[in-house]
């Protein structure tokens, strides 16, 4: 039995609406696999998915697509099965079909830390239940809300346009339909449609530094530099996003022409790399330590290493995690770092300055 | 007289080696206009400044430049020519010669507000002791929370990479040398040289946004997600600002492939646009726009400009601030806004929705 739905309610519009242009723009993706394409909604249980749910539900009666909802079980929290099933019943209540519920194990030990490994688990259970069911897209219920949290977070790192550019509109099959939408949106859109959300208390648990960026640090950006912040961060991704793609799409079409496969590793060639722009010059060197040597450089390691091409006065070899470089004539040679080096540089050798 | 300056304090140190390294950065431009190129200290007579007109003082002893500086009187506050004598009197007694003080009228009227009007005035007081005096470069002395906080404005607006990129090092004769350096170590510098810096009470005055910034959001930022939210803030500018010339140098240098004057306005060829990525492709909509109509257009109207060409369906022609945008063919044709346009859009038929 699907909900009796009170006409024009603004919020559930919203939703609904940014439901269908994200469909729109993802339509070869969702209609790629068969000819009424199936989406599952990444169901929580809380306001944004369960909003999203709704939203989806909706649109299934206008055809075109089909849409079924995964609800990913933690075991994180007491009771989170229940919580999971109460979810799924919602789901199915609305009209969603299938609803599976998988229950995952997150590594509590991840080095990356629990909400890396959550996360991780969370993402591998959709991927596999969209394979397992033939659903041509995932649909999370990320808000706008999340967006700045997420653009907080990558500014108080400070590690660049990418990181600023926060939580991707699409990877994949991976759709979120709802960046643009804030969070006060999907509750009301749940109210209007006599939905019960669960409350996650991890939500409110300061312990996690986005719970902070959104009850601690969000509010006060409103109310000192304006009402909107949320909304100007969500702005400033989208914007960085755009920005950091094409830069990205440059040194992809340029990479291969500057680097070449030198006896000692790898090699960068000064002349045609000199001739770029420090945006283009700085990524090709984050690039070759990434794809070469795993590593990931710092903003000074990074600059350490323009400056063998910008301000060459003999200068080095330098040591960065993962590699020595060094400048021999036109060239930039980049090799493994040696046991030995790998010990000097975790000593500190070069300092990280930043 | 020079104070005597105990050796080897760190924040003393520091604002040097900074200074060192931006006239170094700077060299060919400080050294053109005489064999002992003179620098000129823009000077408040506050902590950021008063340290660096003493770093500038010591610099001079080591040779290679000489210095200057000029107090600007705003004539805003009480006292205002007092405060101005006083910080010339400690700039001589640094040693810093010549040293200047200039009125300058400051238009309260101001439709950009008092303190643009503030800053125009002042930086156009500069320019002018610049010229009158030979000197080659202006040193300000905004320091890297100066830099934080206005990254944090630019993001409150939203407005794109351009404006997280923040305040500039350099832009013509203008220096910025302390643009890494933290507000604590001009602080500290002073005291350890026992220069008395000014205390500006507008610095703490809650009616304007840089000290909203300052005083209310960033220890937020710092005390939420972790120490050092100011540094990020300022890393995160450099790159930014690394990306937003690197786009625009491309901007200029496809534009006028780009683009062909018609009878009716200016005219954009599609074909050759569509094939940039959106970084590019807004860009240069709001390079014409903004060169050809002196109008900045908002991020709504300029994606909705974009679907012109990426998501053609026969939709426009668009009243954007200043124009009017319609596709022909294969051709996007803008033209000045008539006054019936304008009036339109002053009443919001395109509705500002960002």
């Amino acid at each position: 039995m699907t909900p009796r739905l009170p006409p024009l309610d603004p919020a559930v519009a919203e939703i609904r609406l940014a439901l269908r242009r994200a469909l729109g723009s993802g339509e070869s993706a969702v209609a790629r696999r068969s000819d009424v394409p199936l989406a599952l909604v990444a169901l929580s249980g809380g306001a944004d998915s369960l909003a999203l749910a709704a939203a989806a539900a909706h649109e299934a009666r206008a055809g075109g697509h089909r849409f079924g909802a995964e609800v990913v079980d933690h075991g994180l929290q007491e009771g989170s099965a229940d919580v999971a099933e109460r979810a799924a019943g919602q789901a199915r209540a609305l009209g969603l079909d299938p609803v599976l519920v998988r229950p995952v194990d997150v590594d509590a030990a991840d080095p990356d830390g629990p909400e890396a490994a959550a996360r991780r688990a969370r993402y591998a259970a959709l991927e596999a239940a969209a394979d397992e069911t033939g659903a041509a897209a995932i649909l999370t219920a990320h808000t706008r809300d999340d967006q700045a949290e997420q653009v907080l977070l990558g500014l108080s790192r400070g590690s660049g346009t990418r990181s600023i550019a926060g939580i991707p509109p699409r990877r994949g099959r991976i759709l979120r339909p709802l960046l643009g939408v804030p969070r006060s949106s999907t509750e009301a859109a749940c109210a209007a449609q006599g939905l019960d959300p669960w409350t996650d208390p991890q939500n409110a648990d300061p312990a996690f530094a986005r719970v902070r960026a959104r009850i601690s640090v969000l509010p006060v950006l409103e109310r000192e530099l304006g009402p909107g912040a949320a909304a100007a961060l969500a702005r400033s991704a989208e914007q960085a996003r755009e920005d950091a793609d094409a830069l990205d799409g440059m040194v992809d079409e340029c990479i291969e022409e500057l680097v070449e496969f030198a006896e000692a590793g790898i090699a960068v060639l000064i002349p045609a790399l000199a001739a770029n722009p420090a945006a283009i010059r700085h990524r090709v060197i984050r690039r070759v330590a990434r794809d070469e040597f795993g590593a990931l450089l710092s903003r000074t390691h990074t600059l350490e290493i323009d400056r063998l091409i910008t301000e060459w006065r003999g200068q080095g070899p330098l040591t960065v995690p993962g590699a020595t470089v060094v400048r021999a004539g036109e060239r930039l040679v980049f090799t493994a770092a040696t046991p030995f080096e790998r010990e000097q540089e975790s000593h500190g050798r070069v300092p990280p300055r930043r």
